[in-house]
């Protein structure tokens, strides 16, 4: 691992992005998306994805410039074709487009298919919350999870995010329903290390501690019957909203040459509720943080706290980031892929 | 346990609440409620409440014949004030209020504060998702589960539902986000036998397998730390909408003489999709279900499937209900609570 200012990693990867044609406003957004999670610590939806962003432009499965088009299904519920767009430009644009019928109506809805992978949920939530809206954010990929009680793989690790405002700060949930990354997987089989018993099942269906073996099976769901519950009725609220791909179908976040069908939903809500009730809200999240901690000098966490302090930190500090990665990303300021290179 | 047929069970009830001043439609309404509960195994949510609900009429705290007063907040935000009404009586209406909005503008919201206990959440999913409508419906409750890492009760056992159309059948996820449910841990005190590791912490706050003393203590919200995330993303989502109380002053779902000033929200949404998206949500619902299953014998599930199963089978072979609460509930039938025989 190093240490490299945040400004200088963005100005490398915005570089690279433009480099390949996206717009200069839409490379910072991108770029923003993926450093904020690699300053929290969730390399896995950090500036690891670069590269397939980049690779994805440039076979033509993911447009660069392209913001989605959108059609009102109702006053209220807006179907967005994303055209291929990056996840987060789309998705912004998308919820800039809700805010105000979210605000003059108390909610509002939009669904999202053909876009790309739209990264870490709590950075939309943070942006939401910090505007005073509660967001409610879910997100299907590919099926990397196995039913409770099932042998393979059928569902995403489809995450959900619920942010709320409070002072000082929201609460802000993000969480994927598989119970551990495959990303996580991957890494113990890069060190060649067993995983714990319950996180997987390999390619045959049957229980495995072998990190190789895992690669090609299936995680587990977080919090057995209930957590598989959750991360299946997010797979079918996310395809029934948006009309994305569901299950084994769904395809383009792992890979750089597929057009990608999953589908995002955003629910947008104003608290209509007044300060006085935020305050009551923002009382009682304090008052979970001073609980009696079970640990010693482990305080409580509120959702949100932990990515907040580890944000400041990398700020402050530097961001932690993989020596390999940073090489590789200055490669790909040095080359262009693919013939999609516009400058 | 006896075999009681349904339809006796819910002639005496009614006869009870009518005995005790609920309208016949709503003593019809409140008890359809608790038996599909019964029926389906979910005794905690069963007609082992009927007495409490006729000891809040009788002292006061309960409003037999509310349905609440509505306030749009936005044309698509309606906040209800239940009056004390019973839970379900206040929550259809409101229900009924918001479908119009939800199917012309694709969404709408109703938060309800000042209503009593709503009982199984799966009972309102699977009569919207048999209007062709989504809902999710969270509620708040006693705070019982204490926060991953903390030593205290600070969050009610706040449940979530997800109802989605789909044919033959929907899918209908209905769950707590603690562990088990208090009612669990009092059957294992009353049978004297320990519970698991990890359900529970006692009144210091340290672990403890004693249920007698896990009684008096906090249950463990489910799914480690993600679980409490959700259970405290649904208590401070339902305060911030409803205007209701929080964490550890909500009271009145678990006794009999206290104003139940806990909130309630209901999300409707309409999918407008179309038949060819319900079909693929369909047979992926299907490919769930004939996945190979990891114990032979034991085909995996789709929420809302084993609860449609007993319930079919109760009412066919009669309703398991528990000898003590049959007689309990003739009881009921024989006298007057309190006050308010209006008969």
């Amino acid at each position: 691992m190093m240490k490299i200012r945040a400004s200088e990693i963005a100005s490398l990867a915005e570089t690279v992005l433009i480099r390949h044609g996206v717009a200069p406003a839409y490379a910072e957004t991108q770029v923003n998306l993926l450093l904020q999670a690699e300053m929290r610590g969730f390399a896995s939806h950090g500036l690891l994805r670069l590269r397939r962003i980049v690779e994805r432009i440039a076979s033509g499965v993911s447009a660069p410039n392209a913001t989605g088009t959108h059609e009102w299904l109702g006053q209220n519920f807006l179907a967005v074709d994303g055209q291929g767009g990056l996840g987060p430009i789309v998705a912004l644009a998308a919820l800039d487009t809700i805010e105000q019928r979210a605000r003059e109506s108390g909610i509002a809805l939009t669904a999202i298919r053909n876009s790309n992978h739209i990264g870490m949920l709590a950075w939309y939530g943070e942006q939401m919350a910090a505007k005073g809206l509660i967001l409610i954010a879910m997100t299907t990929s590919e099926a990397l999870v196995h039913p409770w009680g099932g042998r393979s793989a059928m569902l995403g690790t489809n995450p959900l995010c619920i942010a709320v405002p409070a002072n000082p700060e929201p609460l802000v949930l993000d969480m994927a329903t598989s119970l551990v990354a495959m990303g996580k997987i991957h890494d113990y089989a890069n060190r060649g290390v067993p995983i714990p018993a319950g996180w997987a099942l390999d390619r045959q269906g049957d229980p495995t501690t072998d990190a190789a073996a895992a690669k090609a099976g299936a995680i587990a769901p977080f919090g057995g019957a209930k957590g598989y519950a959750l991360g299946l009725a997010i797979e079918v609220l996310v395809t029934a909203l948006s009309g994305a791909a569901i299950g084994t179908d769904i395809v383009g976040t792992l890979d750089s040459d597929k057009v990608c069908n999953k589908g995002d939903v955003f629910i947008l809500i104003s608290p209509q509720q007044g300060a006085a009730i935020e305050a009551l809200v923002s009382a009682y999240l304090d008052d979970i943080r001073q609980c009696a901690p079970a640990s010693p000098g482990e305080p409580v966490s509120v959702p949100g706290d932990r990515a907040r302090r580890a944000c400041a930190k990398s700020l402050a500090d530097g961001v932690e980031i993989d020596a390999g990665l940073w090489r590789d990303l200055q490669s790909l300021d040095q080359i262009s892929i693919g013939k999609v290179n516009l400058l």
